[in-house]
């Protein structure tokens, strides 16, 4: 066991704060990776919390993990030290079932392992997420970050990426699709990078026309303002797709007046028990609200090749480790454009 | 004008009665038809009442029509005097949208116009269905029942049968798919049959081993009981499509958690503000929660020729016209197997 500085929390209300953690010695199969950068995802701040009701503690967050390699096991075939690779939100799952058998591994049917909060499946020990100086990830679930990518804005794409490009490609956004990206954040920003690279016409929806403008500057080609009534109704059935990066509760109702017929609400941010709505409003044009939540091993593979490819990362602004809670204050004023990453060579 | 004997309701308390309307003289492009049975949908029920708050009175229900053409306009083409033909839910629409050209006219962007509480778009007169000895409708709305479909039989296939077969065949059931059909009604008996048509794996979700016991004879391959707690856990994550037909207030939650990976939940019963549900049921997986209400004019008649091959048609229970308000009442008790379909020699 290899003793690791480590940010973390000890309790709901304790905020995130510099403990040491343990990384196992390294299997066959596993690759050791020193920590460059790790994006800064709503779901850390959810779960350091333990809004959701299932956090164990100690808790270090953290799932959007770029390195180096350190060192390697000796059946590890695909990657060797130096080489730049990436971690994402699942470490493991069963490897067996027909999701995994699919490259959706975040999917599996036994339950993946989540990169912070989860249980390794060998010897059942905390798995504990990037805000750490090293992590120790079975080869599997080892990204190679494509030469050309800068490290820090690559950080962000193995969730907040993922999460907006694998229902893009799911329910096959492409050339004439008019897509609607909700809300403006993390998820929102790449969402709209992802859905201009695939070809489609985006429409950035927003509560504040500074954000439409910041979402112009990003790609997008229109921007409607939710809160004017008027543009609203202008804008019935005229969305094919519509992507929901919102992280909290709120009312779908006035969106799903925008889907034109066949037309599909995604929710990708939240996770909460949803205001009702008019199920007619499903019925009248065979309308659809969906969810997704990341992707697979390869399909976060396929995005980062594509990001290096069309020069695509997120745009971040870089703090320093011990930033972290005022990071999270100012995340939750939704005060970040667009992503906070932690520079892993300050701690 | 022609006076044409009808039933119909006066008020939302009224009842449904003997009544007269007027039907039009013959435009050059209408079909006059002698209407020999009529099914008896929920929907009828709800707008007799009013229930959706848009009932004009009075009120004639009645869009699941069969009968034999008494007359033609002086441009119609494809009917002549003594042909077999059927009107469903919709009558006409702009005819010039995307969606019409598409052949979907009951998603027509101005509006279809339905067969009953619908205004004429040339004169704007109220619509009446068919309940009643006779109606007028223009030959793009007109269907042909082909040889070897029973008519009284083929009635509910205008609306029960095309509201269960237009969704299965929007999300692409067919050999492989596993499909749940939840409730066994006059739509769920017509979704067990289409689904079973297009090759699928059926299962028939209900709250009653009895009703159960009643879709096998339909063809369904196995019975969940929804009220049986350790069966709906053993089935979760067992589903592609499941096509909810309960056609009052329901929580979908139960159903969401039966859904595999990238399944789709269908609404095609329930037109009401719905239960909340958890959207983290739809994150895990790419799920959906979708809507469907009949469908185009093109696929109703790709339906009727379908169940003439295949030999489909609805159960039913043929009524005389004045035990109609009687029926009202054991539909909304469940107690018909499965649809009710007026014989209008008895008005």
């Amino acid at each position: 066991m290899t003793a690791t500085p480590a940010y973390g929390a000890t309790a709901p209300d304790s905020g995130v704060n510099p403990l040491t953690i343990e990384r196992r010695e390294l299997r066959g199969e596993d690759v050791a990776i020193d920590i460059a950068f790790c994006g800064v995802c709503h779901s850390d701040l959810h779960a350091a919390r333990n809004d959701w009701g299932r956090t164990n503690y100690p808790f270090v967050p953290g799932h959007e993990i770029v390195g180096t390699v350190s060192a390697v096991g000796s059946g590890v075939t695909r990657f060797k030290v130096g080489d730049r690779v990436a971690v994402g939100t699942t470490i493991d799952s069963c490897r067996k079932c027909d999701a995994c058998a699919d490259g959706e591994e975040n999917y599996c049917r036994e339950g993946s392992t989540g990169t912070y909060n989860g249980k390794d499946r060998i010897d059942g020990s905390p798995t504990f997420g990037g805000y750490s100086k090293a992590i120790v990830v079975a080869e599997p679930f080892v990204l190679r970050v494509p030469d050309g990518l800068d490290m820090a804005a690559a950080a962000p794409l193995l969730c907040a990426g993922i999460t907006t490009y694998s229902p893009l490609k799911n329910w096959n956004v492409g050339p004439g699709t008019r897509v609607g990206v909700i809300g403006l954040g993390g998820l929102g920003h790449m969402g709209v990078k992802f859905a201009k690279a695939l070809g489609a016409e985006v429409t950035m929806i927003t509560t504040s026309p500074e954000k439409g403008a910041g979402a112009v500057r990003l790609g997008a080609d229109h921007v409607l303002v939710s809160t004017d009534k008027a543009a609203m109704r202008a804008a019935s059935r005229s969305f094919d797709f519509l992507l929901d990066t919102v992280p909290v509760k709120h009312d779908v109702t006035p969106y799903l007046f925008l889907l034109d017929r066949k037309g599909t609400l995604c929710i990708v941010g939240m996770i909460e028990l949803m205001e009702p709505f008019h199920s007619g409003l499903l019925l009248q044009g065979q309308k659809a609200v969906s969810g997704s939540g990341v992707g697979g091993i390869a399909q976060t593979q396929e995005m980062l090749d594509l990001c290096a490819a069309k020069g695509i990362g997120a745009e971040i602004e870089v703090i320093p480790m011990d930033q972290i809670n005022h990071a999270f204050e100012r995340m939750e004023q939704a005060d970040v454009r667009y992503r906070f990453v932690i520079d892993m060579e300050t701690l």
